[in-house]
């Protein structure tokens, strides 16, 4: 399992916003929107072992988190229109302001009350990776193909000292995707690719020792 | 000067799409406008050596050729009802049936008639390449990092016999990004990490041999 969890420091938690301007009325979830895209959707096919994570911070819910599981996402169509209507409807969702767990709305999409705690608490035992600007190059870290892993990012507003902070606590190593600052989608698509390369060598390497 | 050319098989070479419905009524143009942003894009920034050509092979004006030029272009936003709008308003310009060179009609967002060769033209002396899942791996192209340079790939369609013809006949040299078949804007995000790569290598080697 792989998982990418976008910190939206402003995206809203409830389904209230425009499609006709979801950058200027969500919280810049557009752009959590777009990684949903990048983190999933293959040319002709879904990640079924991928999961996005939208940590929301945006709003009166606020924090909740939106789980889309590839495994068992059914209709996830890659323009952002089509996600932020999905995003909205699960949105709307009332969990209860007790609820601690993920509840699954659609198939494959759930939302839950919490914020990244509840997003480290879901992925269990998967290694943390942060992804920003300053860590090593992803190219040359060891064992960055073993699963189960999660890969954390910052929205067009990067991480608060507080989530770096919790992330140093709980052990995540940080990781560069290349020289330059590029958009969260971009940053997945790039350390999807270091990882499909991984997968493939590897499948490779068993087929030539068996 | 880097190049990233989308050949849009039934994208529309119209204005004439539903803003509510840009993948259903454009012949998925929302794959070129996604494709926009990834090639021109920064975190907080354009990619001012970066141009984008969208080839726009349907309706009834087509074909023509969507220019952005991150040099001059001002104003583009990432996402993609943003971007739509200003392809309509472009694309709405008439340039006359029998005009062969590209009007610029906004800053650094031209039109023109034509299809693949109005790009070719353009692009002058670059070099040309083909993205193609079955392409030798970027990651070991040598040269890949001199410009001029011009990345060429296909919609969800993929690109037709012909297109593919004619780009064997100029000499564009297939490259694979991966193992995987990723989307377009994909396709685009990691070979721009590989050209960041390798420029931050050579700015890297002229501080260190002055």
């Amino acid at each position: 399992m792989r998982c990418f969890v976008v910190v939206g420091q402003n995206a809203t938690a409830t389904g209230d916003f425009l499609l006709q301007d979801i950058p200027g009325t969500s919280g810049r979830l557009d752009i959590g929107l777009r990684c949903v895209r990048a983190a999933l959707l293959l040319s002709h096919g879904v990640r079924r072992d991928a999961v996005v994570y939208l940590v929301l911070r945006g709003g009166p819910r606020a924090p909740r988190v939106l789980r889309i599981s590839g495994a068992r996402a059914h209709f996830i169509r890659p323009d952002e229109r089509s996600l932020a209507v999905l995003a909205r409807k699960v949105l709307a969702y009332d969990v209860g302001g007790a609820a601690r767990e993920f509840v699954e709305v659609r198939a494959g999409v759930a939302v839950a009350n919490g914020d990244l705690d509840r997003v480290i608490a879901d992925v269990g035992a998967a290694t943390l990776y942060v992804l920003e600007e300053s860590g090593p190059d992803l190219r040359g870290a060891v064992g960055l193909e073993d699963a189960p892993s999660a890969f954390i990012l910052g929205d067009h507003l990067g991480l608060d000292e507080a989530t770096r902070a919790r992330l140093g606590e709980v052990g995540a190593r940080p990781l560069g995707v290349g020289p330059l600052s590029v958009h969260a989608e971009d940053a997945i698509a790039i350390a999807l690719n270091e990882l499909d390369r991984r997968d493939a060598q590897e499948k490779e390497g068993e087929r030539l020792s068996p």
